[in-house]
């Protein structure tokens, strides 16, 4: 591809995804990308067979940021307990940096009408976080600081986990007005979900830290 | 509604039930479900303002089955324990009482066409077993043979586990030519599950018993 082809096609996946977040998915036609872009149709199918590839291609691209943040953690020298704590830290601390669109992100999937592209999103996110998870949870059993069977289906779990906290928290983020029980009851959600996974992990109680209550805050609305 | 009218409304929903699960819910229009029936487009609207609302009606159905099964048990004199083990026995049997539905559905929802009827059978599905888990939980801390805080987080997490147990399971399910590893696999997983529920409650160890292997092998095609 030449550097103003390359240059083309990220204008078409940024300008689809700012529609895809104000109008849904299914409400996004082709036709309206090409017309915000101010591109031919045969620009957009050179690059892009249909409307799902172009999903396709950025939820891939979320993904490889998402990876790109963590996986350097994988490679420190850390004890497992540790690890997992700096992996969901360094999670937080990218979420932290994208407090506006972690927020539009939110309603986004909040919205049947985007299902699809939530699956996907869903999809991939565990195709990379199960993997780093069961590294950690071999480690940590290695190390004799865990104590479970079965890595691959304790890291599904703990990825399933994360979904049941993200639809306890979401309801939350997209509120127009939260109070300060709001922010407790994150808190609280918070601390419930270390403790569970200390049990599932059979890791030492307390040990896991995920985020303080100053994390927490910059997500609610003033 | 005449008798005669709530025939035509339950021909209707049979009939749509049926293309949703063959050629999926986006795939499948109104058009072609009236033509199916043989009912005249105004008679569809007089019971229906739209698919979604015919959609909504089929979930609350299967929801409404569900929970007559399983609702019973919750009044019964048993212990908590007990009483888990129960519920999950009893939503086992309506499964098996049903096998051909059950793969049909699996297909179903293994497709991301019908996600958007994925999500509300989900959700529906959530609403009315989030709320017997909090019971039991609640029974089970009262009795002693639970340990665990904050029973309605716990029921959120327990249901959680139960979707990512499916997510493991669907693809073996509607798998054309199922070995004897498949079925091992469902049962270690199977194991595994029981053993983590057991650690969130805090419940006795090898407390909780789901289903049998013969219980299992009725699912996987021959």
């Amino acid at each position: 591809m030449s550097k103003e082809e390359i240059q083309t096609k990220q204008k078409i996946l940024a300008a689809a995804q700012r529609m895809f977040f104000e109008n849904g998915y299914d409400k996004t036609s082709i036709h309206a990308i090409i017309e915000k872009v101010g591109v031919a149709k045969g620009t957009f199918y050179h690059h892009f067979s249909s409307k799902e590839e172009l999903m396709e291609e950025l939820v891939k691209g979320f993904a490889a940021e998402i990876e790109k943040g963590i996986s350097g953690v994988l490679d420190e020298k850390m004890g497992a307990v540790e690890k997992l704590n700096a992996v969901a830290r360094r999670g937080g601390e990218l979420k932290k940096e994208r407090v506006a669109f972690i927020r539009m992100y939110s309603e986004f999937m909040a919205n049947p009408d985007n299902c699809r592209m939530t699956r996907r999103l869903m999809d991939i996110s565990r195709e990379i976080t199960v993997p780093i998870y069961e590294k950690i949870i071999n480690q940590g059993i290695e190390e004799g600081v865990f104590d479970c069977s079965g890595p691959d289906f304790t890291a599904e779990i703990i990825f399933g986990l994360g979904e049941s906290m993200q639809r306890r928290i979401i309801p939350l983020i997209i509120k127009e007005n939260p109070g300060k029980e709001d922010l407790a009851a994150i808190i609280k959600d918070l601390n419930a979900y270390e403790r569970v996974m200390e049990r599932i992990l059979g890791a030492p109680e307390k040990s896991l830290k995920f985020a303080e209550e100053t994390d927490i805050k910059v997500f609610l609305k003033k």
